[in-house]
């Protein structure tokens, strides 16, 4: 078998074997298969595409390229959760107490961030001691005891798409949709998920500009589920707007413990809701997402989401009075508050401005190396379509650094914009697949 | 500048700047930009193409990548010559001295084979004592006193081509018209050439199998030729069976050299009479084709062409009484003679499997360090068209290894056709584009 031969037959828009699949995958883990093949084969996939069962191929091998976490010592069904990214997501935080809570277990690993905010382990690591390196054995045995642990990503879990992805990126080719379906369901299975409920983004905040593209994107990953095994449901939300009102590590922190708490903005409460639910399905705990729903509101009610959040912090190293008092989470020296240049209704808060904005203040980092500043950030005091007075408040900076602050102060006047007339919404949740 | 915006730029669809295109060539030759976006670059190209503008800009940057030939101390038009490449091809050694016998200076680098038969400097040196390399100064001194002189490529002409090539042909983007095209013009470019005729192969036994396919590579390169002010001719001619009836490198020298005397077989020197035609016109000798047809003709009937030969091979280190005595040239041990296996017309010679079989013998090499027997070959003594008897002879096969002789019978058995009826030919020229 030569790799060029099979770029050949891509390039030529036939299907790739099995065989051919795993040979290039092995060969180019191990180095045999040189980066310039790679990239030219990459380069013929975005033009030729590749068939469910080529990509489900491919996500096998990548998974099987390296490690694989072994989750049989938990008890029940492993449902994992995964986010295409996007401005104030911090869906996570909200769903692995609550679901954990109704008695699914939750054994995640997690990402820092690139760019906009940082990622859950980041926002995690608000709370002052908090592990988010734990040993395998340290990990297993708190979701035995308490249900639920978020870990970062360790070991060497799925070398082949850590490799593809640097190469795609500087290659023009990251836009491939078998290959990005491929890459998030291949860590996803590495890491030991049975089941899989994805949140694909979609909007101006988010990789996937429009609906068609998100849901193809979303359509493709449930095939490979299908393929392999491994039930895979897909919610398409929005990104246009940042989601929820918190944009920054640890103000998003004390958002998602208001939201567990029945308090949250009501975007963030619902999509939290909605993934939620079909989790319990997925789980096996409930069989209508409707009754899922219904647990999980109750669970929010009773305190008891919270409090499986108070225990996760707890027993990986941090102080559980930090969810009870979140006045305690670190806070920024400076505060601005950005106010309405004219009256109206908001018809736009562009997501990927205010997270740009956000990642000047020091809340996200553009380099894996940069440290970030888990106290800045932005409240936002309205949202889109909501009607607006001149000179009201719609947003407050909190910040460190003057200099930064007034940087950050222009971008973010430039993500609002205006209409004289009431405007229609994109809705919160566009489309369930699966 | 960046090389992944580039790369993005052309994979969606969009036309770079001869600014972008001189920054690839430039940072791919220097080493800055590395072959994995190279190949994807590539591979883009080969799905999005590349205009006529792009085209140009491509050969002229590739071109000045590396030295360039300064012919301005030949007086006149310099006319080069280029095949893409064919079993039996040695027209180059009848047009050199041919057309140089008219008045128009020849000075021309060629290349050694790979593949097929040796090339136009492996058939050279069937003359004991040739010399192909020379210095810049010897092979212009040359040119300036007797008219022609053809030597190796020698010196860093077209770096950036040299690199790009070999990374084509190991990442499936060989096929790429605009590719090929500009592969081709940089380096008759960087030769020095202020004119040049293209002889585009077509069939088995050519890269181009379809006279589509010919055609849109001929009109690209004539294109590129109109961009850049030097003016271009594209011959297309028929490749399906071998041209001529020597195949092997003595035995190619030997039929040039009755070719030059008039007594040539009729396909070749209905080539050469064309190609050399039109080079007449290209270097402002004649004004009309059928003139310099007429001119030539009357050259060849002289002697005055074959006196040229013998010319240049004195001049590069030669005995000229090889040119006038054959005979003296390398001889092999064994010879074999196929004889037609039933009666009927030959419908076709296939010139890719007399190409191998001659390579089989050793008149080929398949890697750049395989020796060349000089000896060795083939002499078909029948073509495609020609009626034939069962047990008439079809072509002699000349070997010096008993070995290699028992296979390469095998392999020129399988290609010849048969058909029991008059059978329609492919033409020996297709079009000419210019």
């Amino acid at each position: 078998m030569r790799m060029v031969d099979i770029i050949a037959k891509k390039r030529d828009g036939y299907e790739l074997t099995t065989e051919e699949i795993q040979f290039l995958v092995k060969g180019y883990t191990d180095g045999s298969i040189p980066d310039y093949q790679m990239s030219a084969w990459a380069m013929a996939v975005l033009f030729r595409g590749m068939s469910s069962r080529e990509t489900a191929d491919l996500t096998m091998a990548m998974a099987g390229s390296g490690e694989q976490l072994d989750l049989s010592s938990i008890p029940g069904i492993k449902v994992d959760k995964h986010s295409t990214g996007g401005v104030g997501d911090k869906t996570t935080l909200v769903v692995a107490p609550l679901v954990a809570a109704s008695g699914i277990p939750v054994a995640k690993m997690s990402g820092r961030g690139l760019g906009h905010s940082g990622g859950t382990i980041d926002k995690l690591e608000s709370f002052a001691g908090f592990q988010a390196e734990r040993t395998r054995e340290q990990f297993l045995q708190q979701v035995r005891d308490i249900g639920v642990s978020v870990i970062g990503q360790s070991g060497n879990l799925t070398p082949a798409d850590k490799k593809l992805y640097a190469l795609r990126d500087v290659t023009a080719t990251v836009e491939a949709v078998p290959l990005i379906a491929s890459s998030i369901m291949s860590k996803k299975i590495a890491a030991g998920a049975d089941a899989i409920l994805l949140d694909v983004k979609v909007g101006k905040g988010a990789f996937m500009k429009t609906q068609e593209q998100a849901e193809a994107l979303a359509r493709t990953m449930v095939e490979i589920g299908g393929q392999v095994g491994r039930k895979t449901v897909a919610v398409i939300s929005d990104m246009n707007q940042p989601l929820g009102r918190a944009i920054g590590n640890a103000l998003e922190v004390k958002e998602a413990i208001e939201t567990l708490s029945g308090n949250g903005p009501e975007d963030l409460t619902e999509l939290a809701l909605t993934i939620g639910a079909h989790m319990l399905v997925l789980g096996g705990l409930v069989s209508e997402v409707s009754e899922g729903r219904t647990k999980l509101e109750e669970i929010m009610r009773s305190g008891k989401a919270v409090e499986k959040l108070a225990q996760m912090v707890k027993a990986q190293g941090g102080d559980e009075r930090d969810v009870y008092e979140p006045s305690r989470l670190p806070k920024a020296k400076l505060a601005w508050e950005l106010t309405a240049q004219q009256s109206g209704y908001l018809c736009g808060i562009d997501a990927e401005m205010v997270g740009h904005a956000s990642v000047v203040l020091g809340a996200g980092r553009l380099t894996k190396e940069m440290p970030i500043d888990l106290a800045v950030g932005i409240i936002l005091h309205k949202k889109s379509g909501e009607p607006v007075r001149e000179g009201e408040p719609l947003a407050t900076i909190y910040a460190n650094d003057e200099r930064l602050l007034e940087q950050a102060k222009r971008e973010l006047k430039e993500a609002f914009s205006y209409s004289e007339t009431a405007v229609a919404l994109c809705p919160l949740i566009y489309n369930i697949i699966g």
